[in-house]
């Protein structure tokens, strides 16, 4: 008897869908082929040594602990030194669990609170690992128009006031404040002063996801969504971009109202994040080698930054717009509009440059003429010469848009 | 405005509760207590210095992978060597994929196949993660007892044909045939081929949960429900049992039908499990540490295995019962059927001794008179004084209930 396991699929995972982003990264790897497409921090930057001296340390000294099962909510001590570090002892480790990457926090978010058809609000575009995480649990996505400031809050008004004067709810608001992936841009503190309030009149948990808070390479810090209203905010943030991405280390700091559930939700999905990973996260932090690294990384990815921006400047034909962030890792190109990033990408291929097509970033559609762009992986040449490349394939593509008259209107002429 | 969140959990979230088996656990870290209630390898069994030296090694050679983003399905390599090591080539890396943990291969597999009020099988008792991880998405749990031989065969021929007459399926078949966590048994190679016979006739789905594979101390090893049927079998093992629980990781040999479904929704949980671990894994078991730890841990195991039996023979009571592992971790104790573990518990933690209560394996209630009993955390004279203080419970327990003759009937005796 053959097997016919795929008709026993949960309603749920007959939706999950192979990312199109993730099959065609896969064609990114061939040799002189420049990627401006991936999301990763530049390797050479990782703090190996200091890594491996705490790696010896942690084993020698921690062994017992460090190498067993752990809390579900994470090494304790941990917990503290992050609400001390990140949070100015405003919140107590009693609120702060850690997840096996940001990643698993999202999903943990989709699982506590969506079931299939709720609502919940993220802006177009919006994070790819975000999508993914609410589609499993077939979220209604609600997309908020971004543009270089964060998302459009005059629209989130209006999709709130409709969605709730039909008597339904939205779960939660899903934002990326600062240096947005993929958009690249930061949230106006007017804009955040306003989501607040919008938070309060219509009872919204907002969640405000800030892998790359301490990437900031120019312009003032604002206030988090979470300083401004930590009893409605769920603020996650991650040592992917600040240590290294295999530590698998996310934090979340929750409402104390719904901390336990989340706990328990946890419990079900990995019992507990790696204790290894996390005692080398806390001597990381406990060691102060977090501050000159940070200080490292925003000398190197600054430069970058700004490599990126002067080559787009120079390569980019007319009638391209980009962001120009302020920290992170990524810059968003909107480009002319009867551009179709997607159809464009295999002579991008052909030419030996990758982006990652701004459609994928868009839940409900849309986007179509955009693109995200890394510039944290590559070295500075590698970038100016990537954009080069890029600016190159963008001309063709116009040149073989602009449609040329047929023969016989040149005959018809006068 | 005060925050109302808790009302906008999902479904499933509703349904998910505290462990009561964690909140017990709690209690039993006050000074002088022994506890033979959790489930820890010993961390005197540790391979720290092996660890030790394999994360200078990974650090100081493979940094750029090992601490960077890796693939979904993890480390090839790692993929390719646990083929070789523990399934003699005969399934290909293709077919493995790595998770974080064997829990998260276990969420994996109820987010992909399980809707609410689906059935799937299980013994009773089986583990408590299991019951966790499936109860998350509204599993039905068909509930097959299990003896000192594993599942009853019989009984399960019998359900699988109730409800299949019924035109109704189970989505898979849940099994630990190996030292049974938590009842300590190992399936009988009759019952594993009749199993086999069962998923032909009824295209059931196996999913074989083995961490404690090589942990094996007296008897022949049996064949693999895997090795017997495996375009049927889902088999999954963990390094948390043969290096260290904090590694996080867990291997899932899948068949090809349904490999990329689970990746899809692996990615949708963590994105992938930390490629530090995986090198640190794969490593050891190039190094060839492998053979010399488990011979070590064998040997330690084994011999407290032996003193918690002897131990239970010489201080347990008439009446009682208890499987005898050929491995593992866990010894189970059936008591005189009066006797009610979840009441006699905190007797038990007044004689500073724990353990922990069977009917908490029981996803649909049963077991009142049961017990599990772990052997490979303490120390063996630690495991014999603990074994002495809980027959002292039990006996005390049993003399309150042999209800007193009341005086009057004394004196009516001749």
């Amino acid at each position: 008897m053959t097997t016919n396991f795929s008709s026993k699929y949960s309603a749920n995972a007959e939706g999950m869908k192979a990312s199109e982003i993730r099959e065609l990264l896969k064609l990114t790897s061939k040799p002189g082929m420049i990627s401006l497409a991936g999301g990763l921090p530049d390797p050479a930057m990782f703090p190996v040594d200091v890594i491996r001296e705490l790696a010896v340390d942690v084993i020698n000294n921690h062994s017992a602990s460090a190498l067993q099962y752990g809390s579900t909510e994470g090494v304790p001590a941990l917990r503290e030194i992050i609400a001390k570090k990140f949070h100015d002892n405003k919140v107590g480790p009693e609120q702060i669990f850690m997840s096996t990457g940001s990643q698993e926090g999202l999903d943990i978010l989709g699982k506590v609170f969506i079931d299939p058809g709720d609502k919940i609000v993220v802006s177009a575009p919006t994070y790819l690992g975000a999508i993914t995480a609410f589609k499993a649990y077939r979220a209604k996505f609600v997309t908020i128009e971004a543009d270089d400031y964060g998302m459009n809050i005059e629209i989130l008004e209006e999709r709130l006031r409709a969605i709730y004067a039909k008597g339904d709810v939205v779960k939660f608001v899903y934002t990326i404040p600062n240096f947005h992936n993929p958009n690249g841009s930061t949230m106006s503190l007017k804009r955040r002063k306003k989501i607040v309030k919008l938070a309060e009149e219509y009872d919204l948990l907002i969640v405000e996801d800030d892998p790359y808070a301490q990437l900031r390479y120019t312009g003032e810090q604002l206030p988090r969504l979470h300083d401004l209203i930590p009893e409605r905010t769920i603020y996650m943030s991650t040592f992917s971009k600040i240590m290294a991405p295999a530590m698998r280390l996310g934090w979340n700091v929750v409402p104390e109202e719904i901390y336990s559930k989340m706990i328990i939700c946890k419990q079900s999905i990995d019992l507990c994040s790696s204790p290894l990973n996390q005692y080398l996260a806390l001597k990381y932090l406990e060691g102060g080698h977090l501050e000159p690294h940070i200080e490292r990384i925003r000398k190197v990815y600054g430069n970058k930054r700004k490599v990126m921006l002067e080559s787009i400047e120079e390569y980019f034909p007319m009638g391209s717009h980009w962001t120009k962030p302020e920290g992170g890792m990524f810059l968003w190109a909107t480009l002319d509009h009867r551009i179709n990033t997607r159809k464009m990408f295999p002579r991008a291929l052909e030419n030996n440059v990758a982006y990652v097509i701004g459609g994928a970033f868009y839940p409900n559609g849309g986007g179509e003429n955009t693109m995200r762009l890394n510039f944290s992986f590559s070295a500075p040449e590698i970038v100016r010469e990537g954009i080069k490349r890029l600016g190159n394939v963008i001309e063709q593509e116009l040149e073989l848009m602009a449609t040329p008259m047929p023969e016989w209107a040149e005959l018809n002429f006068p």
